[in-house]
């Protein structure tokens, strides 16, 4: 199948020392374009990082993950109005674009462009992580990359050429996120049933031990994603995205 | 180059009558699902739409496009909480997702997740269509769908046999969409050099004269994508990602 490669991809965070020659590099984001984008208006804008000292200075925004300095290429990947509004402004058309559907749209754009570009670079060799810090310290990112008004960044990625291939990562059956025709809610029965193989992992077993936790799922609302967290990094995302310009 | 087919990726809207049959839907979903996903969580559900009547149920919140009704396969991606909070309330664990940052997070893992089933899909011969108005009209979707709390559609695609092949449209210069360090912001001149090619094409110029417009950017202000329209839809939005659960 050619898809085979789609299948067996698992995220790489640790890279040989090569570098990724410029026009690779832009070949591969000149494809990730052909991606599908709203009214073509090609709502995105892609944040290049290659400086040593660059680098650093993002880091902290993602709690300092080794993947940031230690990648080759770091991509910062926003939602981007300002481009658009500014061909408005200077072509007499009045902008409408300061608002939550925008900022929204705009998200949607950037964010199937860094899929494809992500999926382009692993067809070239390339491995690639994703960095879901990006939206908890976009302040700190708009303020290191100099970021306009109208321009939020939405997700990072590094890139490289990997030097580990890990274990691919469990997925819950296929069965546990599909629904036909309308959506079927899950009883007590169907959560035992889906997440049965998961909790049972020996990986995941060994990861609430390692927390004191009685459940996999305490892990996630204790230790990595806590309630707290959540809330005061939503309060600082909602608070910058209207700072940007988007307004409601 | 493995990529070259994404390089001549073209949407398509018009199907032939041949149907997607489950099991390579299935494979073609469950390949998708090996896109990388926040801590693993895979916080996205797609509604598979096969039936006539319940297109013809979604159709008017999508606008009618005939793609819609057409398709042998309609396919909601969906931010989805619900299953992982009802997981983490049945493992006695205490969930603190119903909170902007979480729906955004949501949000982000469906999209790459739909992004991904797009290219598998294209791969395996398929053709898909990106409907952007799933945000604008995500009330009705959700009561079609019969969608639950922390549940929010996010995007929709249509998929099926390609029925005819349109030409590729423009993409601005790649200069447009890259920043090497820091975000370069644009001058007038670099709008009317980044969107001249747009703006001269015998397509774009029709498209003006058409809509009785002076300018292409005037076609999307004044037309396709108007501030009253944002700013309703944009209200309609975020009343609905409220109501279903995430407080902000």
């Amino acid at each position: 199948m050619l898809f085979e490669e789609l299948k067996q991809r698992r995220t790489i965070r640790k890279y040989t020392g090569e570098d990724i020659p410029e026009k690779l590099l832009n070949e591969l984001i000149e494809t990730a374009c052909r991606v599908s984008t709203t009214g073509n208006m090609q709502l995105y804008s892609v944040i290049i990082t290659r400086d040593k000292e660059m680098k650093e200075k993002l880091a902290p925004a993602h709690f300092n993950q080794p993947t940031v300095t230690s990648a080759p290429v770091v991509l910062t990947f926003c939602a981007d109005f300002n481009r658009f509004i500014k061909w408005c402004d200077w072509r007499d058309a009045q902008q409408g674009y300061d608002n939550f559907q925008s900022f929204f749209t705009a998200a949607i754009d950037a964010l199937i462009f860094a899929q494809q570009f992500c999926t382009v670079a692993e067809l070239a060799g390339l491995g690639i992580c994703y960095l879901g810090t990006t939206t908890y310290n976009a302040p700190q990112i708009i303020e290191t990359l100099q970021l306009p008004k109208y321009v939020i960044p939405v997700t990072t990625i590094t890139v490289g050429y990997p030097s580990e291939i890990p274990e691919q990562v469990e997925r819950l059956p296929l069965e546990a996120i599909i629904h036909q025709e309308k959506y079927k809610d899950y009883t007590r029965e169907d959560i035992d049933r889906l997440y049965r193989d998961k909790e049972n992992l020996a990986a995941n077993l060994k990861f609430i031990k390692e927390n004191n936790k009685k459940t996999l799922a305490q892990v996630f609302t204790d230790v990595r994603y806590k309630k707290e967290d959540n809330e005061y990094f939503s309060e600082v995302f909602l608070k910058i995205i209207k700072e940007q310009g988007f307004r409601f």
